[in-house]
C-alpha cells in the first residue's frame, strides 16, 4: 500500500494532553498534520498549550522545523469538546492507565468522529487485545507506543491486537514513515512491549544484586551508561552479538541462565519508595536525591542530550548500504 | 590513598595480545605507561604490533594523543619472552578463557616479575575468586574488566575476589583514575559482572520472545537502539527511573515479573548458530548475514561511532554539579 496523501491533508487527534500527550501533539504537528487536541480534564487546555509551545521551541533549536512556530500553531486546535475530532482519520489516546476511563474515552471518540476513524492507544501497561474490547470498533483499534519526548526520538512501536485488521495496521505503519521515525510493527500483542519487557528483566536481576549487597546504584548506572551505552545506539542487541563473534554465547548461557533471579515480588527498594510516595526528580526524593537545582539540571541536560543522540543515531542508519538482503535472514528466524 | 607516582614511571604488562589485549596495550600506552606486551602464542607479535599501530592511529584521529605516535611506540616492548615483565608493577592477563592455560600464565608471570606485582584478569567468564586460586599470590590478584575498544570506552570494572587484599584493590582503583575512565569498584565477585549479567537477563527474555514468534531480530534491534539507546548513555538504569517518576513501577513489577521467562537451556537460535559454527561479522554468517563490504562497513562505522559516543558521554558527566551529596543515598541503599 502506497501512501499518496500528504500529511497536511490528514487530520489527526490526540485525547489526553498531559506530558506525553503534549509531546505527541508536537510530533504530529512537526510531521505536517493538522492536529485536534482534546483535554478530557477541565482546565487542562492552558497548561497543554504552554507545554506545546515550549516543545516547539525545543524543536526549533534542534533544527526540526521547516516553518515558523506560528505556522504549526495555526494547524492546532485544543478543546475540552470531543467535537473537534469530527474530521480525524486517526485519534491517539494518551489518558491515565485505568480501563474504565479509557472505555469512556473510546465511546466519546466514536460518537464525535467519522465512521472510518482509527483509534490508537499509547498504553504501556494494558495489553492492546484487552483494551480493544473496550472500543466500539475493535478492528480499527491498535497500539502506537511513543518514547519521550515524542518529537525527538526515533522509536515508535505499532502493535496489533487480536482483532485489529491488517488494513488498519498497514495504514498506520505506512503513515508513520512520514513521521521521521524508525517504526517497528508488532504483529502480536506482547504485554509490556519489547523494550519495557526487557527492561523489567533487567530490573529484576539488578534489584536482586542490589538486595544481596553485590553492587550499588551508582556503580550500576556507570556500568550501564559507559559499557552498554557505548554500543547500544549503534548496534542493538543482536547485531552486537554478531559483532562480538558468537563463539562464547552458548556456554555462557548455560552457565549464567540458571543463576539469574526469578523473583515475582516487588523489590525492597521499590517497595520502600512506594511507601514513601517518592516521585524521583519531580519531588527530589527517589533512588537518588535531588536539590531543586539538580532536578532542573537533569531536565535541561536531558533535553540537550535528546537532541545530540537524535542526530547521532541519524549518522548510523540501520541499513547503511541501502541493501535489504542483510536483514532477510533475521526476518525469517 | 593518594597516587603520587606518574603513570610514566609505572611499568605495566599485558599477557595475551589478541584483539582485546592489543586494545588494552593501547589504552595503557595512551594513559602514559611504559608497556611490556607478552604474546604467549608463537608468531603473534607481528600481528599484535600491526593492530597496536592501527589503534594508535584511531586514537590520533580521535584527538586522544598528546604526543606523536612514535613516542608511544618507544615505550612499548613486545616479546614472546615473559622476562620483559621483570619490572612491571601490574600485569593484565587477556588470554583464552581456559583455566589450565590461565594457571600456567600466572605461574610464568610470577617467575618473571618482582615480588610486589599485581596480576589482573580481563575474564568475563570465570569468577575472580575461582581464578585467584590458580595464582601463586591470590591476595595480589583481581579482575580488571575492559570494554572494547579499551582505549576509547569509559567503562572499567575492577573486581575483588574473596582473597584480594584491600590494599591491592585500592591501589588499582586509584591508578585507574589516571586512565581517563569512569572506573567502578566491585567489592564482591559477581559472576559475569554487572553489565554482562544484565545482558544475559535480556538475552533470556528476548530469545524467549523470538522463539514464541512474538517479534523478530530486526525490530528488537530497532527498539533497543532507538528507545533504550535514547536515554542509556545519558542516565543509566536508576536515574532514569527517578526521571520517569517511579509511580507505576511497583504495580508493573507485580504484573510483569511473574511473566518473565525462566529458561536455563541455550536458546534455539543460539544453538543453531553454535552448530553451524557461525562467527557473525567475522565470517558473514550470524543472526544476520553480511557481505564482505557490509562486514567492513560495520567495523569502520563502529570505530567512528566509538569516537562520537565517547565525546558525547563526556558532555554529560555523572556528577554534573560537582556535588557529591546527590549520590550518597544511592551509596547507602
Amino acid at each position: 500500500m502506497e501512501f499518496e496523501t500528504e500529511t497536511n491533508e490528514i487530520q489527526v487527534g490526540v485525547v489526553g494532553l498531559g506530558l506525553m500527550g503534549s509531546s505527541i501533539v508536537v510530533a504530529l504537528l512537526v510531521a505536517g498534520h493538522p492536529v485536534s487536541g482534546v483535554a478530557p480534564l477541565p482546565g487542562e487546555v492552558d497548561g497543554a498549550l504552554q507545554r506545546i509551545k515550549s516543545h516547539l521551541r525545543h524543536c526549533q533549536e534542534s533544527n526540526l522545523l521547516s516553518q515558523p512556530i506560528e505556522s504549526y500553531l495555526e494547524r492546532l486546535t485544543l478543546s475540552e469538546d470531543y467535537q473537534i475530532l469530527n474530521n480525524c482519520r486517526l485519534v491517539q489516546e494518551c489518558v491515565v492507565e485505568i480501563k474504565e476511563i479509557k472505555a469512556e474515552v473510546y465511546k466519546k471518540i466514536h460518537e464525535a468522529t467519522r465512521e472510518d476513524v482509527i483509534v490508537s492507544s499509547n498504553t504501556s501497561a494494558i495489553p492492546i487485545s484487552m483494551l480493544q474490547e473496550l472500543s466500539p470498533v475493535p478492528e480499527r483499534f491498535l497500539g502506537i507506543h511513543w518514547a519521550e519526548p515524542a518529537y525527538l526520538t526515533r522509536f515508535l512501536e505499532i502493535t496489533k491486537g487480536q482483532q485489529t485488521s491488517d488494513e488498519t495496521g498497514q495504514w498506520v505503519f505506512q503513515l508513520a514513515h512520514s513521521w521521521d521515525k524508525e517504526p517497528t510493527f508488532l504483529q502480536k500483542d506482547v504485554r509490556g512491549f519489547v523494550t519495557n519487557r526487557l527492561m523489567y528483566a533487567v530490573y529484576r536481576e539488578i534489584f536482586h544484586l542490589i538486595e544481596k549487597g553485590e553492587t550499588n546504584l551508582e556503580d550500576v548506572d556507570k556500568a550501564w551508561r559507559y559499557d552498554a551505552g557505548s554500543w547500544m545506539t549503534f548496534m542493538g542487541i543482536f547485531r552486537r552479538m554478531d559483532y562480538l563473534g558468537l563463539e562464547d554465547f552458548p556456554q555462557i548461557c548455560r552457565n549464567t541462565f540458571p543463576k539469574l533471579n526469578k523473583m515475582t515480588r516487588v523489590p525492597e527498594v521499590m517497595q520502600t519508595i512506594a511507601d514513601e510516595r517518592a516521585r524521583g526528580i519531580q519531588d527530589g526524593k527517589g533512588l537518588f536525591t535531588y536539590s531543586g537545582e539538580e532536578a532542573k539540571h537533569w531536565e535541561e541536560a536531558f533535553a540537550a542530550f535528546n537532541k545530540d543522540i537524535f542526530r547521532l543515531a541519524e549518522k548510523y542508519p540501520s541499513r547503511p548500504l541501502s541493501d535489504k538482503s542483510e536483514i532477510q535472514q533475521g526476518d525469517d528466524k
